[in-house]
């Protein structure tokens, strides 16, 4: 049998992507710190291994016969992802994947030295190797995938989504918030003149903040005897679907950005822990892609975690854990504080897509050949001026060189983000037309109906079926920008309460 | 060049290496319970490509090819050891080690179950098939390195120690300790008589015993920079040397248990650290074997923390971490107690060989075929009677049961206990000798003079000579059990201070 070959590779592959994982998380959690080159050394080599079995001539030929063989729905949905995998992999000559990992691990490690002091002159040149190769690597792939180039390096992150269908989207999306931004912060300024912001107190001990975001994180759905919950510079989400390794960092004097970090990191891990774990090592069992991905993260963190009936339920769990009582009129204040700022990974809900937006348009531009990296910084800067009314001209380091995606090579990362926003509030639409009394649910603790219905639709689905189809299964239509405006339009605008 | 190929195969296993190490050490530390099953698999998936890359028929030809290659004295090292790990590694079919891996593993989950129960009947069957496998690889093992079976087995933990140099060092040792052991508990309660036993206060917080035993492992040489201390339900010492993870556990009603656990693993991760990283990835690079990895754990644990002038250095750090002030000569009394007992694991360093002596005379005998499994509680429980004049004849869980070593199919790991005590005694004889000033010295907190020599006589050395060579280059003599008698008497006997 063909197929139970493959079947013994994707288990030979996932033990290698389970130490990679585990080894990924424990360099940023518990790893000493002298450990850093062997750690470097060891992954690479697990990664050297992966590659090399995964791209085995042999495959080719195993694919070509299992295709032949009589297989159950799971299976074929696995050797479907399978080819689609093999195909990805093996379309670029190993040559070029070693000489654009270098290139690319160079110049990352360049823009962490000169992007704090701002030094793009130095960065341009760098940068510009990195273009040209992802370009090369975007039309060798888009011949092999018989798709546009850009396309052909958002299938990296998000399978299925093509530009063609991100334009209208993204474009009604921009329009949209162009006029809203000023409107909603016009709006807040009003609220706030009413009833000022509440200062928070503090200090804030980091271990009540810890035993708050557990209860929380447990409370959502989160399993924590598949998953544990640390401490890392950056907050992430790793580890394996049976060890889901979630971190945030802590601040002393305010308690709820370490709190919507746990939030977003437990959705992550939620999607991850609900897998099915009978399908781990096939690629048709992992999730389906990074703009679904975010979706879940972000489900958690707007659409729960700054629902208003999540703090009724919340509040008292604050006045437990850190002594603290707060009316919800003051905490959803900070909650739903929206500001323009140059820096996107700050950004609040309804600027972020704008950011998004705009590097979206960018990289479509650098990668088809429109737009030369040289020109980025007028390019940014006209971008941000218009979507948000901010210049970046003299300062490149909140403007083109901010972000560490470009540096390291993975143009067609960003519009994931977007789209799994948007994701999120068409699932949460869906959720609440059949759902009706979603919101005393949630106000009450209770998270079992939300859960059930994304268990079901969402995360048992993996990567049976594309994006498009599991969501339009999930929601009874394709991906609607719509929602997404509705939920801005609800929380920030002239009708929000 | 056939080295370099070597070479390079060595780094690929040094990651693979890396990953089951960090892996191993993070199940017993930071893992989610529910992580098992899916760390099991990548664990076994990991160790089987180990397998199948460092046994490769083509490594057969390298090794002859390397041979007569220009190597410098590094490198002859390098491929002497390789060659010698690889004759191991090759000797059995891969059929017997995969029934031999499922035999002892069925086996040691039987006697974690029937260990509690002390069911003997129901262990004995499958402990006899263990013995069978572990007799089939001892024969075929010999053959390959023309060596008696046992001593086959012993070269898997000790490599060069062999059965007829064992038994006239231990038979000295066991004639001594009959007839001392009573002698030193007699003199022990005489002292007891004049000064009670103090009482431990507590309860004494797990942070603050955390924080004193930080403070000893980096004064005794413990980089934190490159290792850790965590919590584990055993103590062990794991991970790799630039990220060594060590362990213990906390009682709140006494603190010397942990204390020490964590001295015995910091000699460990010493030697670990203390390995040339130029090295690392070659097998000469690695620590010399079990025996020699003992004696610097027992170095730690015995020669420096039970010496007097470490607790005039470490007292007062006592005081400040446990707020409680101890007279030197209460504290020995805990830190020199000897007790005659059942269980190897909880024994004092008096009686602690008389253990090992038992099970070597055993399990010597079990695999040359003069005593059966069914013999077993007899034996036992003669020696024990004969060495300790205690009996286990009605409590197999405290006598044959008590240990996993024979059930995992460790035979021939015992002796390196007791060799790496006498190591370490004269380890210490040597640097009293050289170093006429170390009592002062570590009475003072200072720990470089001993450690230098260490690092230059044993750490560095590495596995580029033979355990014999390293300790007579080390010591100016071959392996004499005279330094730990002298040792014992100095410290327990009548002329004890």
């Amino acid at each position: 049998m063909s197929f139970s070959r493959l079947d013994a590779l994707c288990r030979s592959l996932e033990a290698l992507e389970h130490a990679i994982a585990i080894l990924g998380a424990d360099e940023a959690t518990h790893m000493a710190v002298g450990g850093g080159a062997k750690r470097a050394e060891a992954i690479a080599g697990l990664s050297g291994m992966y590659h090399r079995q995964a791209t085995a001539p042999e495959i080719g030929d195993w694919i070509e016969a299992a295709r032949q063989e009589a297989l159950n729905e799971a299976q074929e949905a696995a050797l479907r992802e399978f080819e689609r995998e093999y195909r990805n992999r093996t379309c670029l000559p190993a040559a070029f994947v070693e000489r654009a990992a270098n290139t690319r691990l160079r110049c990352e490690q360049l823009w962490r030295d000169l992007r704090p002091k701002g030094d793009w002159a130095s960065f341009e040149p760098a940068l510009e190797e990195v273009l040209a190769l992802s370009r090369e690597e975007a039309a060798m792939r888009a011949d092999a995938l018989r798709v546009d180039p850009y396309d052909a390096l958002i299938e990296q992150y998000d399978p299925g989504t093509r530009c063609a269908r991100i334009e209208p989207l993204f474009g009604e999306l921009k329009r949209f918030l162009i006029d809203f931004v000023p409107q909603a912060i016009a709006l807040q300024e009003e609220r706030l003149a009413r009833r000022p912001l509440r200062a928070f107190g503090g200090p804030y001990p980091i271990d009540r903040q810890r035993e708050l975001g557990l209860a929380l994180m447990v409370a959502v759905g989160f399993d924590l005897t598949r998953g544990s919950l640390s401490v890392s510079h950056h907050p992430f989400s790793g580890g394996v679907p049976t060890d889901v390794r979630l971190t945030t960092r802590y601040r002393s004097n305010e308690f709820l950005s370490s709190l919507m970090a746990i939030l977003h990191e437990t959705g992550h891990g939620l999607y991850e822990q609900n897998l099915s774990l009978e399908w781990s090592h096939w690629p048709s069992g992992k999730p389906r892609g990074m703009a679904m991905h975010e979706s879940q993260s972000l489900f958690v963190e707007k659409q729960i975690g700054r629902n208003p009936a999540f703090w009724q339920f919340a509040l008292p769990l604050l006045e437990v854990h850190l002594g603290e009582r707060w009316a919800i009129e003051d905490i959803l204040a900070h909650v739903h504080r929206i500001d323009r700022g140059l820096i996107r990974v700050d950004a609040d809900e309804v600027t972020y897509p704008l950011h998004v937006i705009l590097r979206f348009e960018l990289e479509r531009d650098l990668i088809s050949g429109r737009l030369q990296v040289a020109e980025l910084p007028e390019a940014w800067d006209a971008g941000m001026r218009e979507y948000l009314g901010l210049s970046t001209i003299d300062n490149p380091a909140d403007g083109p060189m901010q972000d560490v995606h470009w540096p390291a090579g993975a143009f067609g990362y960003f519009p994931s983000y977007t789209l799994g926003a948007m994701m999120a509030a068409q699932q949460w639409a869906a959720i609440a037309r059949e759902q009706p009394g979603v919101d005393e649910e949630i106000a009450a603790g209770h998270f079992a109906g939300v859960n059930a219905w994304r268990r079901d639709r969402i995360w048992r689905q993996g990567s049976m079926r594309s994006t498009s189809e599991i969501l339009e299964r999930a929601t009874g239509e394709s991906l609607n920008p719509a929602y997404l405006l509705a939920h801005l339009r609800a929380r920030y605008g002239s009708d929000a309460p």
